[in-house]
């Protein structure tokens, strides 16, 4: 568990960087749960989602000789977005690994940053390797998107800001991929009170659940889905499967249509532009109505950077 | 002009209500113009757009008297949600009146205001022909969506905002319908700066500029417009087309195809959903990037309601 001491430390690490988010009423999904849900948006975050929280905590914490020869981490998505920006703002150079199969569209993206950009491996899990050999190497820091406590106290400070602006949930649901931000939230939320935290993933990528029910940390195949945030494995003795198996209450695993329809909902209900990874909090109550009336429920939106191909699906 | 003192007056009276949004570097069209770009983020006001602060403003400057005895206003866009939602949380009766064309969607949007809700009339103006005798028979007071000082006040808040959080902008690009917006933003950065002001007015229904140059308030006939918030014509004597006349250094009329085009680039460079009336800065710029090379412009997104029928035609 990560202190709520680190939580607020790392607060005043970031807040120049990262911006304080809106916790904000949604009257749809409380109508439709017949309970009262908030929506903590991440996706008006600076970079379009939670991670540079946690990236601007790392990078921020190290010493003047590790800024001096840089960070280095591996991620097609948000956390390169994080990281990129973090580094560019905070004057640290930053190498970024990609699988070979990115879309041109995110490549783009992250180079923008100003990052060097490094296009190697078939999977997430090969870039990683890459990224962690440069690291050895070349003396870099590597930014793991999960596996790193310094990086979740980052992220923990997404908790924070929930429990301060909609006090006493019931529940709170998280998108649980790699677990860092879980692993924040869930940390913040269980010494504050005592609001049932519920994880959630996808049927295409169910990994950090799968492990935790069978205690131990296995490899498992992989199916596409519109909630590519959530996707990957995680490293052996990563620090975020211990925090998620100690303090994640519950879990729902969500089917891709679902997911869907979720984006739609936002769309067209709060005309907000949620990613699929994001989508899942709002898909949970929408399959799950019944199991949420009458409560208080924060949802954590994790993000915005919904893909063009995914959106005019969706439209 | 409205004068700074009532601006600050105004957002200690809203700031209950209205959010402080972010202004945010947009690298994407700083490049397309080799300027220096930066977005006003009203698409991430409560109720989608900066009409809750005028709104706010009028309703709570309202005697208790005329406050029991309800307002009433003509609307079918972001204006009615404005004034919905600040008379629900002041505890204000609100009646409106939209046109009898005004899609479902919409009207159930406003409805769940808990407004009561006439719908009558073939234009905006006819139904504000009967808001306005509502208001002479039922003693409510009208609340208009441009042609009043306080409501200005209260948009005016939004320049107040971007004076604050980007500093010495040579220029900034604003909506222009009814000329609320435009006129409390102009009477801010006039006596704060010298910095120029440009209206944006679509092609379909260029109401404002065409009073402004012809001086004179006249009718003149619309088309359809994908930047529906800019739509509609304004009354004889309102204090806006003053204001505009006096403040606004110059004008931009905008194709269709522009409007469309900037939706599709906020959508795909900044993952933003905003709705054409806000589409139209980004499209200034990108229509004429030559003007604002090396400038430091300030570009106000008004809001993000836009329709599903338009995203799935930008999608």
């Amino acid at each position: 568990m990560i202190r709520l001491s680190d939580v607020y430390a790392a607060r005043r690490r970031v807040s120049r960087w990262a911006r304080r988010t809106p916790m904000e009423h949604s009257p749809g999904l409380s109508g439709v749960c017949g309970g009262d849900v908030w929506l903590k948006l991440e996706n008006q975050q600076v970079t379009g989602s939670f991670k540079i929280r946690g990236a601007a905590n790392k990078i921020l914490l190290l010493s003047e000789e590790e800024r001096d020869r840089g960070v280095v981490t591996a991620s097609s998505g948000n956390h390169a977005q994080g990281v990129g920006y973090a580094a560019r703002e905070l004057g640290v150079k930053a190498t970024v690994v990609v699988p070979e199969r990115t879309p041109t569209v995110k490549i783009d993206a992250i180079r923008r940053y100003g990052v060097k950009l490094i296009i190697e491996g078939d999977e997430y899990m090969d870039s990683e390797r890459l990224a962690r050999r440069i690291e050895r190497e070349e003396g870099k820091t590597f930014v793991s998107a999960y596996n790193d406590t310094e990086l979740i106290m980052g992220q923990a400070t997404v908790g924070l800001e929930m429990v301060e602006d909609a006090p006493d949930l019931d529940a709170v649901l998280v998108p649980v991929g790699g677990g860092g931000l879980v692993s924040g939230v869930a940390s913040v939320f269980k010494q504050v009170g005592d609001t049932e935290v519920i994880g959630v993933q996808s049927k295409a990528s169910p990994f950090m659940y799968e492990c935790v029910k069978r205690g131990e940390i296995f490899d498992m195949p992989l199916e596409d889905s519109v909630a590519e945030g959530l996707h990957g494995g995680i490293e052996q003795g990563c620090v975020s499967f211990d925090i998620c198996r100690e303090l994640i209450d519950d879990w729902v695993i969500l089917e891709e249509e679902d997911i869907l329809a979720a984006i739609r909902y936002m769309l067209h209900e709060h005309h907000m532009l949620v990613e699929g990874a994001a989508a899942v909090g709002p898909a949970v109550i929408m399959t799950h109505p019944e199991r949420f009336r009458d409560m208080k429920v924060g949802v954590l939106i994790s993000g915005g950077n919904l893909s063009a191909e995914i959106l005019r699906q969706v439209a």
